[in-house]
């Protein structure tokens, strides 16, 4: 069972729904790079609005389902490991923000 | 009234929408601890993919409105009150995960 | 194109979704204020379900569809920036709540 208990970091990846990368929604190509690289886990959630520094304003409402919504894309691991997930990630969400802080695992369980 | 604004505690915690204990939710559950603990605040955000140290993947569409996403239970309050909860929660959770981080109140305000 | 990378603060904007200012959606407002005055970027995530000072429970279903379910609001922009949109937002949040974090932002790309 791996530990992840102590002071480690979250990196958050913010990239929007309707990014494409070869054909496949860019946040499934980063999820299934942070799978490959063994991240320790992964959330994603997808915003209901939000602007970039394009200043386009993403929305959505019940009937328009907008594809280009914001995504963000956490994943909680040791210094070490988020070092070395980074550059895959950078490597190919062109447009995306990364950001780092700071966390503290008080409780990792994981099912046997 | 009262007061929340200075340095304090965001406590996070993860687990997945289907778990359950005693036949309820477990994040209705740990909802219904924390107002019981008298938390500040707390809010829940349903994630729309995500995996964990099982690296099994949980996603949602449209049409599968899958019953096992991510959820994340954040409360922000002092660092005795989160010390104290804390405990209380870890009892229920089984395999979530709890993360702590520190976050400053600039304003806190409530209903009279 | 503008710079972010390096160490800057997340500030988050916790209000309701049924919050009004002037007949309009007090998170619209916000997020207009924001872009107005040149945020980096913003996010707005929709909980699922919540409780704030006064531990009433808002929560969603797909039956109720409930219009007042707690929204966060997050920017990522310098210190000094922050520092002059803090006082326009908590000038129209009523009961919201704001928080500040310290983040490292290691990449921010912007489309030319």
């Amino acid at each position: 069972m791996r530990i992840l208990e102590g002071d480690q970091i979250i990196m958050r990846i913010f990239v929007n729904e309707g990014d494409k990368i070869h054909g496949k929604a860019l946040y499934h190509e980063i999820v299934d790079v942070l799978r490959n690289e063994k991240a320790a886990g992964a959330t994603v959630v997808r915003a209901i609005a939000g602007f970039g520094a394009d200043t386009k304003l993403h929305t959505a409402s019940l009937l328009t389902l907008s594809k280009d919504l914001p995504i963000i894309i956490e994943v909680i691991d040791t210094e070490e490991n988020i070092s070395k997930m980074r550059p895959k990630v950078e490597e190919i969400i062109g447009d995306g923000m990364i950001t780092l802080e700071k966390v503290h695992v008080a409780k990792y369980t994981k099912k046997q």
